[in-house]
């Protein structure tokens, strides 16, 4: 008889057992933000978002009007040790200057490979605007995206050793997705090279080339026989940071953001040009602030400096996101 | 017992009718092309879309890939007796010399407002570079979509007596919703501004402000207060026509189209970048032949001149749409 009873209670702990983890199975998977601990920073996300998609509610947004702006270096991705796409224009230097010994005589380009912080602070706006010319123009669209993909694919960060597009960010792949979820068109608005990220962000973020607005260059049409091509000057056209945001926001995507997330000053504008307006509005700041997963810099950071936005965020109700407690998982690798 | 027969032959006679009205519905049904008359024209088209949307096809084009781009003017809406967006400057001008005195005693306004053939053909591109500056730039992009949307209820086509956005072509709009239907994503790529557009384009043709691509000028971010706003400037950024077109659409969309439209040789870089390439491909050219239900015009016209990319159709393979043998119907009123 106690054998029968001894039976009957295992099975109603395994019963009860299997209800535990159906239920905490099923809590997993209707948690969108599975990376983001419990606490502030992802109820206002989450309450935002249920609050413009409940149809009938007062703050309720229409579709279309569900347009999320996110800046890329330092937001979606690392930007440390140096922007990535400083590192790719190094690099790409090498290559440059290996094959040609003209180059490799420009005095702009013996600072910048010296890797000699003195000589490379010596380098100024204009060495720099030299150097972006070298490697990104004088060839074909086409051409550079092939050089970018080959990057991405065989470059890797120094500090993880892993490949650059591994140091995107967990929590804000699912914001990007939660957001799509909910019928939002995410976009990237980001002071990088437009030509830089369309090769490989689409694959990274789910965002298609048309959904991704950055720096650019003046472009030219070239047709040789019935081969058209666009070739890439070396002429700046566009710097897509600072108040240049809201201007390419409204230059490419014609709506203003009820959604926007940065992590710099550069992203200010953006900020503001998002939130200051009637109706709901919501803007996020990643906030670097954890040295052993990731990095921890703001007001002083030559990347990515973090000063005037960190003011106005409690003044204009921005999330500030802290990294460190915020965060459960930094990159998809820790899974 | 005749009486038998003939009332069976009548219910006969009847439910074959109904079989065949019922058919007859089906088939328009199925018709995504009803107001293009049935020929090679609306073939070609057919069988455009159905090869590379076929899974498995040789032709199979992925949906994220299949882009197709528009030109507005003449391709989408009439252009005659001239471009719309001038009709809008003129009314503009008009608007503000009657406030401004020393406007209206501007040389290049008094020949514009004169209506005086000579005295416009003096006026040049510096004059008309002038009027544009007078009536497009001033004020922010907010009041400027404003004044348009005012503009396009209000103002009347001389010829239909009727709003200019009663004069989009029906066989147009079916063949957007058509190839929309068909996970193409479809984009305006126009020489028109970009911000004259977007406050009347989406509700017109059912493509959203962020697939409109158009000239555009300068503009600058201002923040009085807690109010920002984007201020038109008196300066041309960008001229999104001719060999401006392939340019906009890398800029904006990032991908190559393989399906496009236009009407003129300021679309003969877009057709081209279009179709000058392996895999499947096709673009198409408005032809002006009807004089009588809407204009005919090409290699001579000072509006909409198509000499170039006529000559450039057959040896490209392109479709060239005769509007008068193809269209069954030209504006969504005669219907």
């Amino acid at each position: 008889m106690q054998a029968f009873w001894q039976q009957l209670r295992i099975r109603a702990l395994v019963a009860l057992a299997l209800v535990f983890v159906a239920a905490t199975a099923a809590l997993a998977a209707d948690d969108p933000l599975p990376s983001w601990n419990d606490g502030a920073a992802k109820t206002s996300i989450l309450a935002f978002v249920d609050k413009v998609t409940t149809a009938g509610s007062q703050d309720f947004v229409p579709v279309e009007e569900r347009i999320a702006t996110f800046d890329n270096d330092g937001t979606l991705w690392s930007e440390q040790p140096m922007y990535f796409q400083i590192a790719f224009a190094v690099d790409r230097l090498k290559v440059i200057a290996a094959a040609d010994p003209a180059i490799a005589g420009n005095e702009t380009v013996k600072a910048v490979l010296s890797g000699d912080r003195a000589k490379l602070a010596a380098v100024g706006e204009k060495g720099l605007l030299e150097i972006v010319a070298m490697t990104h123009a004088g060839m074909s669209v086409d051409d550079f995206s092939a050089i970018v993909r080959a990057w991405i694919a065989s470059a890797r960060h120094p500090r993880f050793d892993r490949p650059y597009t591994d140091l995107v960010y967990q929590p804000m792949l699912e914001l990007l997705a939660y957001l799509r979820a909910n019928g939002f068109k995410t976009f990237i608005v980001s002071g990088g090279g437009i030509d830089f990220m369309r090769p490989w962000a689409p694959a990274a973020y789910g965002i298609p080339p048309e959904q991704i607005v950055g720096s650019s260059g003046k472009t030219k049409w070239q047709l040789i026989g019935d081969r058209p091509s666009i070739m890439k000057l070396p002429e700046v056209d566009f710097i897509d940071d600072g108040p240049g945001k809201p201007l390419g926001i409204q230059r490419f995507i014609g709506r203003r953001p009820v959604f926007a997330a940065g992590n710099s000053d550069g992203d200010l504008e953006m900020l503001q040009w998002t939130t200051l307006d009637s109706g709901p509005r919501f803007a996020l700041i990643v906030h670097h602030t954890d040295a052993v997963r990731e990095w921890a810099y703001d007001r002083d950071s030559l990347v990515g400096r973090l000063d005037k936005a960190l003011d106005e965020a409690p003044k204009c109700g921005w999330l500030v996101v802290d990294m460190k407690t915020d965060w459960k998982v930094i990159y998809p690798f820790e899974k």
